[in-house]
C-alpha cells in the first residue's frame, strides 16, 4: 500500500514529531549504507523504547508498509538500506548502556549504542568486549548483532554471536519478546537470540541486549610481520595455528592494501613489501611473552624478511589506524569498489591468494586483498569505474569466479558482512533451495505480513 | 494411525532386517532414558546413511507415524523417549569419526560417536574438544548437539553449541541439508546450526557434525578446596571470577554430595566438610601456576579449611570420577530422584545455596546439591520415594520454589538438561505464551506433520 498522510500522522503520534522525520533532505541520510546505491524510505522514525518498536510495527503490518531497522548505516551490503521504501526505524536513540555487571560479567545495552564506546566503558572497569569490526568506532551493538559482525579477534575470541546471552525483541507482527537467558548456560526452549543474531534485521528488531564479557587481558603485543613473497605470508598463518598457538588476531595485507593504508595514515608500512602480516597476542605478561617468542621463531623459519614489535600502546594503536583505514582508503584506486569477504580453511589461504593474483593479471583488474587471515576471512576488493560496461562484467566474472573458487576449498561466501542486497545473487551458489525454502518457511513464522526489512537475503 | 505390519515391512526394506527391531524384548532397551517412565515405540531402526535417515521421515510423514531420534539415551530430561510411540530411530550405528584436520581445528564426525571416545582420539593429536558433559563416557555426540550439552568446562570454554559449526541435517518432510560452515565464521543466512543445536530433536535429525577444536593446553591442573559452610564454598566462586580469574571448572559439592561419591568412588574426599569446591585451571605452565597461587589467595583470605593440590593426572581423574558418580550414587538417599539443573546469575549461588538449604529443612526432604558454580550451573536433586504421596507431593511444590526462586534471581530453569518431558510444565514460568506461539510456529515451519520427537518442550 502507498504512503499515506494517514500514516505519517500515526507515526509521528507514537514516537512524536521530534522523532519521526519525512522532509527530502533530511530522510536523505538514512537512504544509503556503504553500498553505492541509494534508496529513499518515505519516513524516518527514531523509537524512544521498546513500545514504540512495537505500535510501529503494529501500524505497519496493519497497512502493510515496509520497516527497515537501522543502526549507524555502516553495513557492507545494504543490509540498512530501505529498498522497497516505507519507514526506517532508526535505532540510534536507543543508546543507554543499562548494566555493566563485574561479578557476573554481563553488561545490558540498548541497541543504538556504539560498539567502540561500549568497549571503553567496560575496559575502564577492567573488562573485555572482544567483538571488534573494523567499523566499532561509529557502527552499533544492534546493527553488529544484525550482521554477527566479526573483526580480527574472532581467530582467539569468536564473533558477535558468541557475546550475546539474550535479546530482546518486538515480533513484525508486535509482540516484544525475551529470548536467552543472562547466565553463561541456558537451554529452554529453541534459541531464538543465535536465530535472530545475524537475521540482517529481516525477523525481528532487537531493542536491548545482554552481553557476555570477559576479564581484561593483563597484556597485548602487537607484532608486525614483512614478507617480500605474499605467498609466504599466507603459509605462515597456518603454521602459526599448526603449532598450537592462537593470537588473538592474524591481520594479512598485501602490497596494494599496504600502500594504499600508507598513504592514508603515515604509519611507516613498508611499502615495497609483497605482503604483511599484523599479529597480536593477548594474556599474562609470562604467555604474551612466551608467544611472541614462539610466533618470532615460526616466522622467521618460514622466511619473513623483518619481525617488528610495537614498543607500545600508541604504537600498536597507530597499526590498527593504517589497518581499518585501508578498506575506506582504497578509492585510490578507482572510482567504485566492489568488496566480497570470503572465507577459506586457513590452511587454503595460500590457494586463494594464488587464485587472485591469477585473476588480476588475467583480467588487468586492480584486485586488492587484505583480511582476518587468521580465522581465513580475506576481504577481496575489486577496484574499477562501474561506468566502463567492459571492466564492470570481468570483475562480476571474477567475483563468480572467486565465489565458486572460495566453495571450492570448503569456505563461504561471508564471514561477516552477511548478504543484504548485494550477495543476494549469489546466495545459491552456497545453500542449497531446500534451505532456501526453510527460510522462507522460518520468515514467514516470523512476518506473515513481510513488511519488515524486504527485498533481503532471498527471505 | 496405527503402526502396522505394512510400514514394519517398509522400514525393514529401507535399513535392512538386521537394523530394525521389534519384538518386544529387543525395544525395551529404547523405552527409557534416565527418567523413571518406560514408553515403548513400535520398531527400533539404525540407519546406516542420511539416505536412509530420509527415507524413514518421508515414510513416517506419509503415513503420520511418530519418529523419535536417539543417540545413547542418557537424557536427564525425556528427550529421547518415544513418549507417542512410532520409530525410534537410534543413531548409534553412524559412529565414524570421518576427519581430523589440525591445520584448521576442524573435525567431522557422524552423530553417534562416543563424546569421550572423539576426546580422547582427538587428544592423540595434540588436540582439544572442550564439551565435557558428565555422560562423556557413554553419550554420544549427536545428543550432546540435540540438548546442547554442557558440562564443567563451560565457565571457560562454552558450551556444545560453541563447538559446532555446521551440520548435515534431515528434515522431517525428508530433505538432507547441510547448515553452517567449516570454517570460523560464516553468516550467509539464518543460522540454522545454532537452531538445531538444543532443539532436542524436534526439528531435525542430524547425521553429520563439523566440529570446531582447540589445542590442546598444556597443562592442567586440579585443586579440591574445602569449606567448613557451603555459604563460603559459594561466596568464593564469585570472589575469583571478581579478580579476573577465569578457571576451566569451579565445581561445587554439598556434603550429601561428598558422602555420596565418597562412598561411591573412595576418592579420599573430606565427608565431613560442609562443602568442596573442585577446580581446575589449564593453560601454559606459567599461567597455570600463576592462576594456581591467585586462586589459592582468593580461597585462603576466603575462609577455606585446606586447600589440596592433585600430584598428577591420575589423582586429578580419580578426583573428577567421584564427582561424576554424584549423579547415580545419589540413590543410597531414597528410591527416587527428581533432579534439577538450574542456572543463576554466579554471584546468586550464595542466596541459591541457603534457599535450598532452607527449603530442605522446612519440608524435611533430602535436598542434594552439587553441579558447576562457576556458571551459576546448580544440580538441585530431590531424594525421595514417590510412592509416598504426601513427600511427592512436597517435592514437587519444593521444585516449584526453587524454579521461582531462580526465576527472580535472573536465573533460567535448565542450563543443559533441557526441557523434554519432565520440564514442560514449567517451561511458560520462563518462556512467554508469545514466545511458545513462535516457537510452534518455527516447529510448524520444520515439521508440518508433526511426526518428529512429538509431545516434548511444548512445541
Amino acid at each position: 500500500m502507498a504512503f499515506s498522510h494517514k500514516i505519517l500522522t500515526k507515526l509521528e503520534h507514537i514516537v512524536g514529531k521530534s522523532n519521526c522525520l519525512h522532509q527530502k533532505e533530511d530522510i536523505l541520510c538514512y537512504a544509503y549504507d556503504t553500498t553505492p546505491d541509494l534508496y529513499y524510505p518515505e519516513a524516518v522514525v527514531f523509537p524512544q523504547n521498546s513500545q514504540q518498536v512495537a505500535s510501529v510495527l503494529t501500524l505497519a503490518s496493519q497497512f502493510g508498509v515496509s520497516v527497515t531497522p537501522r543502526g549507524a548505516g555502516s553495513g557492507m551490503t545494504g543490509g540498512s538500506v530501505p529498498v522497497k521504501g516505507g519507514i526506517v526505524m532508526a535505532m540510534t536513540r536507543l543508546n543507554r548502556i543499562l548494566a555493566i555487571d563485574r561479578d557476573n560479567l554481563v553488561a545490558i545495552c540498548e541497541p543504538g549504542v556504539v560498539t567502540g564506546q561500549f568497549q571503553k566503558a567496560v575496559e575502564a572497569q577492567g573488562l573485555f568486549y572482544p567483538p571488534d569490526p573494523s567499523s566499532a568506532d561509529f557502527s552499533t551493538l544492534g546493527g553488529n548483532a544484525a550482521e554477527c559482525a566479526g573483526g580480527p579477534r574472532a581467530v582467539k575470541y569468536g564473533v558477535t554471536r558468541d557475546y550475546i546471552l539474550g535479546l530482546e525483541v518486538v515480533l513484525p507482527t508486535g509482540e516484544i519478546i525475551k529470548t536467552g537467558v543472562q547466565t553463561a548456560k541456558g537451554v529452554v526452549g529453541y534459541d531464538l537470540t543465535r536465530l535472530i543474531v545475524g537475521s540482517e534485521g529481516t525477523l525481528g528488531v532487537i531493542t536491548r541486549l545482554i552481553l557476555r564479557l570477559l576479564p581484561l587481558p593483563e597484556m597485548v603485543q602487537t607484532m608486525t610481520v614483512i614478507y617480500d613473497k605474499m605467498e609466504t605470508a599466507a603459509e605462515t598463518v597456518s603454521e602459526i595455528i599448526r603449532q598450537g598457538i592462537i593470537p588473538r588476531s592474524v591481520e594479512y595485507m598485501d602490497n596494494a592494501s599496504i600502500r594504499c593504508a600508507e598513504e592514508y595514515s603515515k604509519a611507516g608500512l613498508p611499502t615495497d613489501a609483497d605482503a604483511i602480516l599484523i599479529i597480536e597476542v593477548d594474556g599474562t605478561e609470562n604467555e604474551v611473552s612466551h608467544a611472541v617468542e614462539r610466533i618470532t621463531s615460526v616466522c622467521s623459519k618460514a622466511g619473513a624478511r623483518e619481525i617488528k614489535h610495537a614498543e607500545n600502546r600508541e604504537e600498536a594503536e597507530i597499526l590498527w589506524k593504517a589497518r581499518k583505514s585501508v578498506s575506506p582508503a582504497l578509492f585510490k584506486y578507482g572510482p567504485d569498489k566492489i568488496n566480497e569477504d570470503i572465507v577459506v580453511p586457513r590452511s587454503r589461504i595460500p590457494d586463494m591468494v594464488r587464485k587472485i593474483k591469477a585473476l588480476s593479471r588475467e583480467t588487468g583488474l586492480t584486485m586488492v586483498s587484505f583480511g582476518h587471515a587468521g580465522d581465513g576471512n580475506i576481504h577481496v576488493n575489486i577496484m574499477l569505474d562501474k561506468k566502463d560496461p567492459v571492466l564492470l562484467q570481468k570483475a562480476n566474472q571474477a567475483v563468480a569466479d572467486v565465489f565458486d573458487y572460495t566453495l571450492e576449498l570448503g569456505g563461504t561466501i561471508s564471514g561477516e558482512h552477511g548478504v543484504g542486497i548485494t550477495k543476494s545473487a549469489y546466495m545459491t551458489k552456497e545453500i542449497s533451495a531446500e534451505s532456501v525454502a526453510l527460510m522462507r518457511r522460518i520468515k514467514a513464522a516470523f512476518d506473515p505480513a513481510k513488511i519488515l526489512n524486504p527485498g533481503k537475503m532471498m527471505v
